[in-house]
């Protein structure tokens, strides 16, 4: 396929490295970029390579950062005694696009899985009992409503209750928005036996 | 939104700039970056910038390369007398894709579009009547069959017809594949008038 001289194949061809950009979607990609300012491509590479060289896990809660802290566990403004373990990066810039929650997080990078032969030590759960020894009140479980997820959230439960800290775990239930007849039934039983008094 | 710190918001940032790809792509993109071998990062970025700034228009048929003349119209395999005219570089992709194609091309960079303000001084159509002062057996239009792409073809063969070289489209009809209940009238009828003998 270089009908377009090397330099254009060797864009599209790196560009199909990252994830969910098949040979199509590279090629557009690339005649975009080709056709770009000149400084705006400099300024995507350029987030690129200093991105991937300064950013690494916070020390405290092990989010992506490029920063000693993330700016979360520096706020002071944040409530420091509730933590929400979630799986990913990811998952914390849900909920914080909430703007709702003013607790800090705890990124596991990944869920217990043996399947895929992922097991406790290889998710950040060691660097999460180490904050407990310090002032928390409450744990929030978000991991993911999968399998794997809700094998973390029950390790979890059973690896903390012995501290006497309050563990708890976010609702499972019907979407807002979600039409009850296009809902499966798994989700129906969890939504009805999860009902709260209104 | 800078509960990353400045870098990967940065990134995040510069990555949405590209074309399909918002908020929540850019962000899955990133940290797909942040996790990446640091050499494969650079080999991208470097990719970016240097394609940026080698690749021009071909002397000879306008597409996209990073040399004097692409490789299509340096090659002496190429039947350089027939000469198929496309909106843009991608369509000549997908025409090379085919691999039965041996003639050469011709690539406008746009289509004439009234509604949009883009007449036939906006595109490379000069280029290609200075094409026809040499060796020209047959120009084939493979504009798209969009209004635009059809009023393009029109315009073209009015163009080129007093000269006598031989202008063609190519077919319009059912896809291959094409279930006929569900193609639509225009099609269906293109297809009927189009018939060729069995």
């Amino acid at each position: 396929m270089d009908y377009f001289g090397s330099e254009v194949t060797r864009l599209i061809e790196k560009l199909s490295l990252l994830p969910g950009i098949g040979q199509k979607t590279a090629q557009r990609l690339a005649f975009h970029i080709i056709h770009m300012p000149e400084d705006q491509v400099e300024e995507i590479s350029s987030a690129m390579v200093s991105a991937r060289k300064n950013v690494r896990y916070c020390a405290c809660c092990c989010t992506l950062t490029d920063r000693e802290l993330c700016p979360i566990c520096a706020s002071p403004s944040r409530d420091h005694s509730t933590i929400m373990v979630v799986e990913t990066t990811r998952d914390l810039a849900a909920y914080e696009k909430t703007g709702k929650y003013d607790g800090v997080y705890h990124v596991l990078h990944g869920a217990i899985s043996p399947m895929m032969g992922i097991g406790p030590s290889d998710i950040r759960l060691k660097e999460l009992m180490t904050r407990l020894k310090g002032d928390v009140s409450e744990v929030i479980v978000a991991t993911n409503n999968s399998l794997e997820g809700e094998t973390t959230a029950m390790y979890i439960s059973r690896l903390i209750r012995p501290s006497g800290i309050k563990v708890t775990r976010i609702a499972s239930g019907v979407p807002v928005g979600g039409d009850l007849e296009y809902i499966d039934e798994v989700t129906l039983l969890r939504a009805l036996e999860g009902r709260t008094e209104l």
